[in-house]
Parts: C-alpha cells; sequence; structure tokens
C-alpha cells in the first residue's frame, strides 16, 4: 500500500490546486471533503478521478467499508500520509477522507417537470455557505432541481459541497448565464414563477399558490431585479415582525419551500 | 483628528485580543464588526466602550452621521488607519467601522413571559454562524427570547455577530450552564416545551401547539439528548423527503418559529 508523503507530488498539487474556482472551471473537476459528501458522491455514483484517503485519520468502519467497496468496482484511490490530506483540507481536524469529482450539471429539459414539481431558482447569490445550505433544504424538501442563474457562486466550492453535506451531488442543478432561456422556459411549461421580496405586496400564506412552479431567490444584498419582480406571476413575502428585520437568505428559501410542501401535500 | 497607525498600540492590541473567546470572558466585551452591526448596537443603546472608525474606508453617509451623533453624546471614537482597521477587521473588504462593546445578557426572570410568548432554546449548538443566524430569525419572527444552554457557543464571536447582523444586541439573550433551571422555570411559568428531533413521532403541522412556548433545538450532531426528548410536552419534526435528508439547524429554527407564528397569527 503505497503513502503519498510529499506535498510536492504533482497529483497533490492538482488537488490543491481545485480550491480555486478557475481551475475547477478549467477541469470541471471538484474537490469533495469529508466522510458525508463523498458517500453521498458514491451513492449517486457521481464520477469520481480519485478517492483520497489519509489511512492514518480515517477511522470510521462505515467510511472504511465504502473505500473498500469503490475500490473493489474499480474506483482509483489515492492514499496520503496526514500532513499531505491537511495541505487541501478545509477542516480543523480532517477526517481523512476526500475525493476528485466531475461537477455535475443537467440542462433545462433534462428536468422532469410533472403537476406537482417545485424548483428552486437562485439569482446572483454570493456565498458558497448560502448555496450549499439551499442545496440541503432543495434535497430535504423534496424540491426537483436547483437553477442558479447569472453571477451565483460555484456549488462546488469547497465551502458550498460542505454546506451541502453532499446534496449538490443528489439535487439536479442547471447553469443558466441570464434569465431569458428561463423565462421562456417557464412559459412553455407552465411553470407559475413565485418571485419572493421583503417588500411583496403579499403574505406567503395568504396567496394562491399551484404547482409546477419555481421558486425565485435573489441574491443577499439586492434581492431579485424588479424586472424579475414584475415578470413573476405571484410576489410573497414572508410575514415578520416589522422594523429592520430580515432573514437569512437560506433560512428565507426553507421557510418558503416548507410552506409550498405543506400546501401541496394538505 | 488624531488617527493610529501603529498595530502595536495597546487599545489596538486589546482590540485584537477581542477575537478569541478567552479575552471576552475575561473583560466581558465583544469587538462589533461592520455597519449593519454597529448601527443596531447604537439603536438599542448597547454600552460601548469604543466606537472604531477608519476614515479612509468609512464612506456610508448613513454610518457617518451615526458616528457624529454618538460622538456628540459622548460616545468615545477611536481613529484608525486602514492597515490598523485590517489588523482585527474578519473581512476581505472591511468597511471602516467597528465597536467595543460590552456583551449583553439578561436572566431567565427578567424575560417578558405572556399568553403569546414564544422562546427559543439551543443546547450545545457549536457553530456561530448558525448561533448568529438563529438570532437573526429570532428577531424577525418576534421571538421573545434566546436561551443558550450548556456548551452553546459565544454569540459575541465575531462570526455570530455578523451573520445576526447585529440582532444580538436587539434579541435578550439569556446564558444557564444546565437544562434543570430552564425545566423548572418553564413548569413554574407554564411554559409549553416543544422538542425538535428529525425522529419525532409527529409532523409539525399535525400537533396541537400552545403559547407560551419554548422551542429547544439540539446541536448539530447529536440533537437533543433522549432526556429532554423525554421531558419536553411535545415532539415534533419538520416533514422532509426522506432517506438521508436534512436540514441544517438553523434552518429549521427558522421553519419552525414561522410556523408557530403562523400557527398564532391565524
Amino acid at each position: 500500500m503505497q503513502i503519498i508523503t510529499s506535498r510536492q507530488n504533482s497529483t497533490v498539487k492538482d488537488i490543491r490546486k481545485l480550491l480555486r474556482r478557475k481551475a475547477r472551471k478549467k477541469t470541471g473537476l471538484c474537490l469533495v471533503e469529508g466522510i458525508q459528501a463523498v458517500l453521498c458522491a458514491l451513492e449517486n455514483r457521481v464520477p469520481l478521478q480519485w478517492i483520497v484517503v489519509a489511512p492514518d485519520l480515517l477511522t470510521s468502519k462505515v467510511a472504511k467499508e465504502a473505500v473498500a467497496a469503490a475500490e473493489e468496482r474499480g474506483e482509483q484511490v489515492l492514499r496520503v500520509s496526514p500532513d499531505v490530506f491537511a495541505s487541501f483540507s478545509s477542516r480543523d481536524a480532517p477526517n481523512g477522507l476526500a475525493a476528485v469529482a466531475r461537477a455535475q450539471y443537467v440542462s433545462l429539459n433534462e428536468l422532469p417537470i410533472g403537476p406537482a414539481t417545485v424548483l428552486t431558482v437562485l439569482f446572483d447569490v454570493s456565498d458558497p455557505g448560502n448555496l450549499g445550505t439551499i442545496a440541503r433544504s432543495v434535497d430535504a424538501m423534496g424540491s426537483d432541481g436547483l437553477i442558479l442563474v447569472g453571477k451565483t457562486t460555484d456549488p462546488y466550492d469547497p465551502k458550498a459541497i460542505r454546506a451541502s453535506v453532499g446534496t449538490v451531488f443528489r439535487v439536479p442543478i442547471v447553469r443558466l448565464p441570464a434569465e431569458d432561456t428561463l423565462l421562456s422556459f417557464a412559459r412553455r411549461r407552465d411553470i407559475q414563477l413565485i418571485a419572493t421580496s421583503a417588500h411583496a405586496p403579499s403574505e406567503l400564506d395568504g396567496v394562491r399558490l399551484r404547482t409546477p412552479c419555481a421558486v425565485l431567490m435573489g441574491s443577499e444584498r439586492e434581492g431579485l431585479s424588479s424586472q424579475l419582480l414584475r415578470t413573476a406571476d405571484v410576489q410573497v413575502r414572508i410575514p415578520m415582525g416589522g422594523g429592520a428585520s430580515s432573514l437569512n437568505l437560506a433560512v428565507a428559501s426553507g421557510i418558503i419551500l416548507y410552506e409550498l410542501r405543506r400546501r401541496i401535500t394538505s
């Protein structure tokens, strides 16, 4: 069993490069760290270039068995020393399991649109932690896809993968450079566009919602553009205590997905 | 107008120390960074030791006016160079406004308990970002207080203050070393204890809830102890898609506070 002990090993250097968005974009690869996230990628049969293990750090029996099973069916396993693992880890206490995976995107037309479909659309969301947390909620609430528009940050940023606990590998993700493609798709497939805004005239639970629908969430700072607010079929706000109150974007997204699920299933 | 330009100035050194929990505990002070958070502290008349301004960085007119008004009523303003400001800033692009404030706690008996009171109780929550985001939701949803039990992290950690956008200075916060004090307080004041758990037998919207109540949230990893689950008046879970699904703790807290508000006001 060969163990890489040099931080200057060329494969290790390539792995470290994946911490930067530029290298992820160039290669189409991403670095997945942590047991939960790697197991999620394995379960969803995400194409992997490497499973990376630091045998001296990895103690979880479940993880070790999953690595052995993956190696048996032909996955490549790279074994490294704790020091080498630490050189690309984002954690204070790395648990010794990572992977290099192919970033997964689907096209709009690959999204299965049924009568109960709920899509989540993010415009120019900048914080990878928020993006990952929203992917986790999309997965948990059974929303059918996550559409990232414009300058929205990278769902395969290590911080986003971590906040998603690996669900970026389970949720179908679409990337769109601009909103026009989305708007014509929604018209064509009769998808109700639900815009969210702190200044919307109607409260979330006082509005008639129908499916299929897409929930539109704007950036942390600016919210949705006034043009998008006008274009949407309905505008909603989450009822709040007033004053300077506001909610974190991922919390607001979670509340809206919860409310939609509640209304659809009741 | 004197501007401190040395990182080795003793006041500046004391400010930097506040990045560490130990120094915050010893002094009872905390470092508040950012326009929103400092304005929130000023609005809520939080006792300040210093307002810290880097005049070369601070461009916001609203912020400059607030600083001038505060200085006029006797607050101490410390002016520093951009380099000195950067030495204690947690941001990539500091906006030049910070403050040294007194950490604010109230006692259980100072919480106003009325017929519609909703309290939020966190047990052993470890992530400052989650804690700050929950404080923001508590404020936005009009919950009446935040109770931090056991090993729960510091609400005056710079990461928590930032995630809270300053609402840790508006929401009444209680610190309790252990749960027994809370349990006897709840019995005495007839507060319904609502325990949240992914494994609870009943879904959130199928359970009879009444106020005054306290929502109990467990740690990110372990959730609530089985003893707390048994002690609570009711156990609820947020309906999800099944499988390995789970929600971020701050998102789950936001959904429960939203649902409580919806039920109370409808």
